[in-house]
C-alpha cells in the first residue's frame, strides 16, 4: 500500500522534503527535525545576512474563532514568525501575508486579522511588505518572514557547549494554560491572574528585545521548553541538567493548577515564543538580568547526551525527556 | 447585513488590505489592483534592492489532477513566482515553500511536487530556501520567492510613456488552449503542436532569461495580454493601441481555434508567463530579437488613456479592452 502523509507523520516528511533543499538551507525545512534552525540565512552582502522563516497557519488547526478573535489570530500569527527570526538572532525586515479565505468569510473578520498583525509587527518596528490573496475553502494564513542579522551574531541550535549555562527569557505553561482558560470559561472565573495567562496565549510577545550581542546557541519556545532543549542538545551532540525548581511559571499558574500540571505545560505547552539561549555563566546572568520578569538560568549542558530534568528539593525523581512527547502535526489526535 | 469576501471580491478585498501596509510596500499587495507591482522592493544595501513576491495556491482552485501532475504543479507554482521576479527585473535568490495538506495525501505526491519544483528552479539557477509543513483540509502551496534587482533597473508598471513600443517576449493563449485539451481529451487527438500547447500550460518558462540591461516599464502576462496592457496603463497614466494582427498566436493554435478564439484566449486567458515590456523602438527592436520564438513588438503607448485593440487587415472592428473581462477570483463562476 502507498504511503500518505499520515503514516509518516510532519518530522517524517520533513526528512523527505529535505532532500530537494541544498543543505545549506535544508535547516528551516528541519525546524521541526533536530538537524534545523528557526530559519534560513542567506548570505546576500559582507557583513550582513537575509534571514527568513515561513509558517503555514490553517483555521480550526492553528487558530479557532472559540479561543482566538481575529485580532489575536493576527497576532499570533505575526509573533510566531517574529519568534523565529529573533530565535536565530535577526532583527525584522518585513512579513509577506499570504491569505487563503473561503468567499463567506466577513470582510470585517478579514480586517481585524490584519489589525492584530500590523499592531504586532508595529511594537518591533515592522511591516507588512507583501502577500496574495485567494479562494480556499479554508482560511489559512501562509506568512514568510524576512529579517537581516550580523553574521558572527547568528543564533544556531548547533554550537551549544557542555558547561554552558541555559537561560530561558521568561515563563512557560502560560499560553497553554491561558488556553485551558479560554476552552473551559467555566473554570475558575475568578483565578487572579487568569487574564495574564490568556493574554499569553492570544498576545505573545517574540523576545526580539533580548537578542544578546554576542554569539550564543539557542531557539525559540515555541514548541515548549523540554522541545527546545531536547531540539539544541540534538543539534549541538550534547545533553542536558535542567533544574525543575528553576523552570520559571507564573504566579497565577502556580496558584491554579497542580505542580505537575505547571511543569508538564511549561515542558510541552508550547507557544510562550521566548528564547532558550546556551552561553557562559556570566553571560547568562547578565542577560537574565535584562530579560525581566520570568527569566531564569534553568540548567547546564552536559557532555552526557541525555537530557535529564532533576528536582534540588528532592520531591520529584528524575526525568529523562524525549521528544516523543511533543507535537506530531499529522499523526492521529 | 455584513459584507462578505464573495460581496467585494479579490480586488475590493484586497483595497482594504492594503491600508495595512505601508504605501511602499502595498504595491505587491495590490498586483492585482491598478495601483501594484509584482512584487514588493526592499533597499537593504546601497546598489541592490530585495525583491519579494508571495503566492497561495489551492488545490481544485489553481491546480488540480485532472489536469496537472503534481511535478506540473510544482513546476507551475514556481514558475509564477519566479515570473514575478523577472517582471520586476530581478535575479532569484532563493524561494520558500510552505505546504498545507490533508493526512490522506499520497507521501509519493508530495515527492513529485518537490520534484517539480525543484526542476523549475534548477533551470533557473536558484533553490528551495525554507518553509514549513502542516496539517490542513485541503492542499495548500504557498510560495514566497526572493530577489536581488540593482534599484536603477526595477522593472515598474508605472514607468510607461508615450510613443514608448510594447514588446511581450513570447506567444500567448498557449497556456490556456493546453488546458483546454487537458481538460477535453478527445478534442483534436491528432492536433500538429498538440504537445507544445500542453506543455506550455504545464511547464511554462518566467522569463528571467531576457531582462534588459536598461530601466524600462513592465510586468508579466500571469492574466493575459490585456490584462498585462491595461494594469501598465491604469499605473502610468496611459493607454496603449495594440494591433490584433501582431499578438503573437502559437501556430498550433491557429491551426486549431478560431481568430476570434485564439485571441480570446491570448488577451484574457493568462499564465503564458511572458513580459510585457514598454521601451523606446529601437531598443524594443532588439529585445524581440534577443527573446525569440513568438517575440513581438505589438502596439504602442498612447497618451490617450484608452486601450485600443486595432486591425491592420481591417476585417475586425476596434475593440476598447476593459479589466473587467480579467479574473475576478472571488466572484461567482
Amino acid at each position: 500500500m502507498e504511503l500518505r502523509v499520515q503514516d509518516i507523520g510532519e518530522q517524517g516528511l520533513l526528512k523527505r522534503v529535505q532532500a530537494f533543499c541544498p543543505s545549506t538551507f535544508a535547516s528551516e525545512l528541519g525546524e521541526a527535525l533536530s538537524v534545523g534552525d528557526d530559519a534560513a540565512v542567506l548570505p546576500t552582502e559582507p557583513g550582513k545576512s537575509l534571514v527568513v522563516t515561513s509558517d503555514v497557519l490553517v483555521d480550526g488547526v492553528h487558530f479557532s474563532d472559540s479561543t482566538t478573535p481575529p485580532e489575536s489570530a493576527g497576532w499570533r500569527a505575526a509573533a510566531a514568525n517574529l519568534s523565529d527570526l529573533a530565535a536565530m538572532g535577526a532583527s525584522p525586515l518585513g512579513i509577506t501575508v499570504g491569505l487563503g479565505l473561503p468567499g463567506d468569510v466577513l470582510v470585517s473578520w478579514v480586517e481585524r486579522l490584519y489589525v492584530g498583525m500590523t499592531d504586532c509587527l508595529r511594537r518591533y518596528n515592522t511591516v507588512i511588505v507583501g502577500g496574495d490573496i485567494c479562494r480556499s475553502p479554508v482560511i489559512t494564513v501562509s506568512i514568510t518572514a524576512l529579517g537581516q542579522v550580523d553574521p558572527t551574531r547568528v543564533i544556531r541550535r548547533s554550537t551549544a557547549q557542555p558547561g554552558d549555562a541555559i537561560v530561558v527569557t521568561g515563563y512557560h505553561g502560560s499560553s497553554r494554560a491561558g488556553l485551558e482558560l479560554l476552552l473551559h470559561p467555566e473554570v475558575e472565573p475568578e483565578l487572579e491572574g487568569r487574564a495574564s495567562l490568556i493574554h499569553a496565549h492570544q498576545y505573545p510577545n517574540p523576545r526580539l528585545d533580548v537578542l544578546p550581542p554576542f554569539p550564543c546557541a539557542g531557539m525559540d519556545s515555541s514548541d515548549g521548553v523540554a522541545d527546545a532543549v531536547l531540539q539544541l542538545c540534538q543539534a549541538s551532540g550534547v545533553g542536558a541538567r535542567l533544574d525543575r525548581q528553576r523552570i520559571p511559571i507564573h504566579p497565577a499558574l502556580r496558584n491554579w493548577a497542580s505542580p505537575e500540571q505547571a511543569m508538564q505545560w511549561a515542558l510541552y505547552g508550547g507557544e510562550d515564543f521566548e528564547l532558550v539561549l546556551c552561553l557562559p555563566k556570566e553571560s547568562a546572568q547578565e542577560l537574565v538580568k535584562q530579560s525581566g520578569e520570568g527569566s531564569a538560568i534553568v540548567g547546564t549542558i552536559t557532555s552526557n547526551p541525555e537530557v535529564r530534568v532533576v528536582d534540588s528539593t528532592g520531591e520529584y525523581s528524575d526525568q529523562i525527556l524525549t521528544l516523543e512527547e511533543g507535537f506530531q502535526h499529522f499523526k492521529s489526535e
